[in-house]
Parts: structure tokens; sequence; C-alpha cells
């Protein structure tokens, strides 16, 4: 794990405060690359830039993006930060061990971070882009951390995890999970085929899908394996290849 | 050590923002006690109030003292925050084993957290109050924590160093992974499906299976999830249910 090409995503910010607290968070702890995810503020808002600090430069090459599949593309993990407890299974880990396992991975970079709205979190689509879904251990009774306070602990926890922790030994034949847009492609290849059967019909299409994607995220497929598994799917869809 | 009953002590803060957020840290995490010695600005500013969030209590109970030996008195150990590195021979450590040396001391309360002033920290007659001076590990060339996100970390590994990681609550939906033999079924049927569809006949059929196996098993299927991909697969190999 590289802290310097690790990516942190704030979703739908209204306070540019934040995102400057947020951007100092980052450079303190050696972290730099910051995308805007339809920030419903302006990030060179002067509060932005007081709040920075001397942090300016991580405020000047944010990037933005309409949606966080975009932001997500090209990123091989996507960790979402969630205090909800969700119905559906999706791995769940508190930030330390998540901040552990990420700084296991190999590779240099490909690790985002992402951050909900100040008053709503994340919405369940947007978690349902995430491979894991992080929480952080709060007290019971006031859990309401401020997203830059999260992105502070966040970039603190790995930074400590990347300094103390040490990478363990990845065995060299592992190979890299599939980056994020190559799931996304596989997914709309799935879902044409679960709908080309009839199975969607049948079922409650949104939530199918989910629980669909759940389960290939969970796996952590690589490009291999996507590979293998459209292949399955252009069977699937292409009746002249079938067995006679 | 009670997180309760720890005490944090701001030196002469200037930005009544950085005091409402620091009440905001410490509530998240369990902590209560704040005290201001010669605060620069009114803990009952509007921006204090708003960056507390829900944490007003903490702030409507703060202590406020004319210098930090008053603020002191009573507590059997102080944690002096400093970046700089002194000339004096004092015990210093980095924040996590300072926490862990708190949590690991014997009785309730007594223990102390002391932060300086937003651009020049403490005196050097203030550092001499403390037991220990901590530093919070940083990026080498930007080590600009404000005061309120030191309060953040501060708070984060008091809590969990008094927890020693502090488990998830579990979502009470969360089920188990599905039985082995559940699992075996179903591979049966997606074999049955990727050789009716002309997948296996070119590919190394075993090979195929054992990836497809591994994908799979990686991702813990619950018995749910086994139900609706045999659903799907189902609905795969019986053209009559295929969308017209």
């Amino acid at each position: 794990m590289s802290l310097e090409r690790t990516r942190i995503v704030l979703v739908g910010t209204t306070h540019p405060g934040n995102i400057g607290a947020a951007a100092r968070a980052m450079r303190t702890m050696g972290l730099r690359d910051l995308c805007l995810v339809d920030p419903q503020c302006d990030p060179d808002d002067p509060e932005a830039v007081a709040r920075a600090a001397g942090a300016g430069e991580v405020l000047e090459q944010v990037q933005r993006y309409p949606d966080l599949a975009s932001a997500l593309a090209g990123c091989r993990l996507a960790f979402g930060l969630s205090a909800r407890i969700r119905a559906e299974r999706q791995p769940r880990l508190a930030l330390r061990p998540a901040a552990e396992s990420a700084a296991a991975e190999g590779g240099e970079g490909g690790l985002a971070w992402v951050f909900g709205r100040e008053r709503t979190g994340l919405t369940n689509a947007e978690l349902d882009h995430c491979h894991y879904l992080v929480q952080i251990p709060t007290d019971a009774d006031y859990s309401s951390l401020n997203v830059a306070q999260s992105v502070q602990l966040v970039a603190w926890e790995l930074r400590m995890a990347a300094e103390v922790g040490g990478a363990l030994p990845q065995p060299e034949t592992e190979e890299p999970p599939a980056a994020v847009d190559t799931l996304e492609r596989f997914f709309v290849h799935l879902e044409e085929m679960a709908g080309r059967v009839g199975y969607l019909d049948r079922h409650n299409p949104a939530l199918t899908m989910r629980r669909l994607r759940n389960i290939f995220r969970r796996a952590r497929l690589t490009e291999d394996e996507v590979r293998m598994l459209r292949g399955l799917l252009s069977h699937v869809l292409n009746p002249r290849r079938w067995r006679k």
C-alpha cells in the first residue's frame, strides 16, 4: 500500500470547511489523492482554503466526479465508511483491522476510502460499490463523527498500519483483485444475462442485482476470473454455442 | 483508566471552532472532561456550539482555569502534546504507546492530556508540568495537525487502548455460510449449466470447475444466496422461462 496513492473520496460534501479540514488531515499523514463526488460546495471557498492551512496543494489537485462509480474507476478495492448496520452481507470491519488489511495489500495504488454526506452518509447504492464497509467504533450514545474527523482517523490508522504493521508477505502467485470498472462491466453483463433468462422479471431486479454484486465483490475476483465468468455468460447468451 | 474521567486540557485556544470540534471529538470517543486554560475566545461562541454538534453538554460543563498548574491540580499524570524535540530529558512517547501506557494506569481518574496553542503550542514552562511529552507521528514534510484533530486522535487512541480493538456489534441478520453439502449441490448444478451452454467443452473442464468453486467458496455464500444462484441456473437451463 502506498499512502500517497491511496485515494480519499468525499461524496456530496456540503461544508467547504470539511473539505479543507480533510485535506489537512490527509496531508499530515502523507496522503495526497483527494476526490470529490458531486460536491455541494466549492473546494475553492475561502473556508476550505483556511481550514486546509498549509495543505493547499491537496486542495489544488482535487479531482471532481459526477458519481462514485467514476471516482472509483481504476481502483481495486473500495472501503466505505458506514455507521449503519446493513442487512446485506457485505464484509464489515472496524477501522483498525480495515487499515491493517489495506496495508497488507500488495501493489502500489488502487485503494480508495469513501466518505458520505455530513447528515446522511452514503446511500445504499453507493455502499454497493464498496468491497468493505468500515465502521469507526465510537461511544454508543454519541457516534456522530464529523466527516473530516473520520478522514483524520482513517489517515492516521493507514499511516500507523503502513509503518507499524508492515506489509505481510504476499504469495507471489496471488493476483490482485480486478479493477472496479472491470467488475462494473461484468455486472452489466451479468444483469443482461439474468434479465434475458427471465430471472429478474420474477424477482425484485434491484435487490437481486445488489445481492449478486455483493457475492462477486466478496469473492474479490481477479481479472482472469472476470474473463472466465464473462466467457460463461457469453455462452449462455449465445444458444448456438450450446451443447447439441 | 476511565475515559469519562480522563481530562482534556486546551491551553490558550484562539478559535472557538476548535473548542467545539474538540468537544465533539471527545464525546464520540466517550470523553467528557474538557478544561480550558486561559482561552483566547469564548466557548459559548456560536461557532463553538455549531462545531460541537450534538456534544453541547461537554461544552456546557467546560471548566476554565487561569493557568495550567491549576487545571492539573488533582491529576496524577499529565501527557503534554508537543511536536518539538526539547533538549530537556523528559520521557517522550509516540501517541500509541503513550495511550497504551495511560490505559495501563491503575485508578479511575487523574490522567490529563494537554494541548497547546494553535500557532505556538505549549511553552517550555507548561511542558515542565507534564510527566510525558507525546508526539503524534506525522508526515515529515507537513506535520501541522490542527488542535481539534490532535484531540480526535488522542481520544481515539485512548478509546482503542482501553477497549483493545473494540469489536463491532454484529448485525443480527448476519447469516452463517451455507453448509458444505448445500454448496456441493450448487457446484453440481453449476457444472451442469456450464456444460450445457458449451463452455466446458471449450476449456479444461476440471480446471474450470476448480476455479469456479474457488470463486464461490471465497464468497462464503449463505443458504439464501445459494438458493438465489440456483434459481438463476434453473432459468438458464429452462429456455421456456426466458424473456420473449
